[in-house]
């Protein structure tokens, strides 16, 4: 179940992603679904995960990879929460490829558990209200 | 639960591990995973994860990062084997630091399913005999 | 002295290229002046650097980082031909910012030296004629 | 010409370090070069990279691929100081393979400046005495 909007991320790949099984590797896969958390965290929650005090660490993730991802293979990232607790949001995305007649293919599916965190005090802390409030938004 | 041996591979860290939180970033700790299981694959089943045609592959992953991992922090990977399949097999294993009384404080932790993978047919293979008894054998 | 077309690549930031010090490592801006080389060889030269038997392998390579990159940077890649050998192509290339008033600036310098590479023979080949014209063409 | 000490850094390489071509790929063997730089800062100038407010940045990297670096290769970097200016030292550095017959073979060149820097200023500043006193020192 997603509440809310989802936030789709194009990827743009890089000659280092692919390794010596001629794929993407596992490694640069995380790294493009965190591509698309930081996306969601912008786009709907409205903080930069590079700057902000307030924001979201990763406490869990888990990742299946459904099939092979190629370099020429046109890929985005699809981003939506699909739970919020009172200190934790459960994000779940896809890795998807479009495909020549338009169609769209998972490659990968992830589901991710991250904690509202204080950079200055470097404690957990609640979800904030408007957070919550510009998550569960039908735009 | 964990079967026969558990490889214990020290991490050389990078500077560019470490993210604008100053710890080690989830994706490079991700990465130092995929060291204990290259280490794991090369001295308890003896293939190379780069150039043999027998090899596995990752097809689930999930982690568990329990605390921050510093620069500063002498860490290491613990990787076993808890399960063995018909065509897969799953992995068990910890991001651990060493404390300077000789303690252990586990960071994170990770279990991750790979099955068996044959590069030239590109197909997935059974878990090899041999493999099998070299995972199991108690040394 | 540039000759023919010059290619700009819009870049896609990732989280990890920024360091401890809240800028794009040096390592990234090299990861994206090779985005830049990647997408020039496959719009001017035509060839695909992950797939195709006869490519091209950097022997050198001199970066100047003139200013700091910020992740908010509005970046992206110049990257034209400066020289042409009987094996060699000397690249020159730019990461440049684009400013709110329409403007650029320039934060990082880059020549590099390419040579023509045979995959299969694993051996430097001279540059083909076709590319050389490809190269030389004025758009 | 190289003054003082030469610190010689043992380098672990990782899978994502090798790329379709087979070897180590160009951006990870800079990756590789600033391994050596972080070693020889804490080793023989006695700052850490990570957390001190005085350190050094890059503002300029030549690099030069002389041969091809595979992952069985038993890789070193070799980092010393060539000359230091009033607020630059140009560092020259080798990555290196060890033989089976105990010989070396060169790989990799690299020659690059860096100059001192303030990181609660963001200010470049001239090299402390006590860090020549310490490069210049022969032991």
């Amino acid at each position: 179940m997603i509440m809310g909007r989802t936030i789709v991320t194009k990827v743009q790949k890089r000659f280092g992603d692919i390794d010596v099984f001629g794929h993407v590797n596992n490694i640069h896969q995380q790294e493009y679904l965190d591509l698309g958390k930081t996306d969601y965290y912008m786009q709907v929650i409205g903080f930069d995960l590079h700057f902000d005090t307030l924001s979201l660490v990763i406490v869990s993730v888990k990742t299946d990879f459904v099939g092979q991802l190629l370099y020429s293979d046109d890929t985005f990232v699809r981003t939506a929460v699909a739970a919020i607790g009172n200190k934790s949001i459960t994000l779940s995305q896809q890795i998807v490829c479009r495909t020549e007649d338009g169609g769209e293919v998972v490659r990968t599916t992830s589901e991710s558990v991250v904690v509202g965190f204080d950079r200055t005090s470097q404690q957990t802390v609640a979800i904030p209200r408007e957070w919550r409030e510009r998550i569960e938004a039908e735009l």
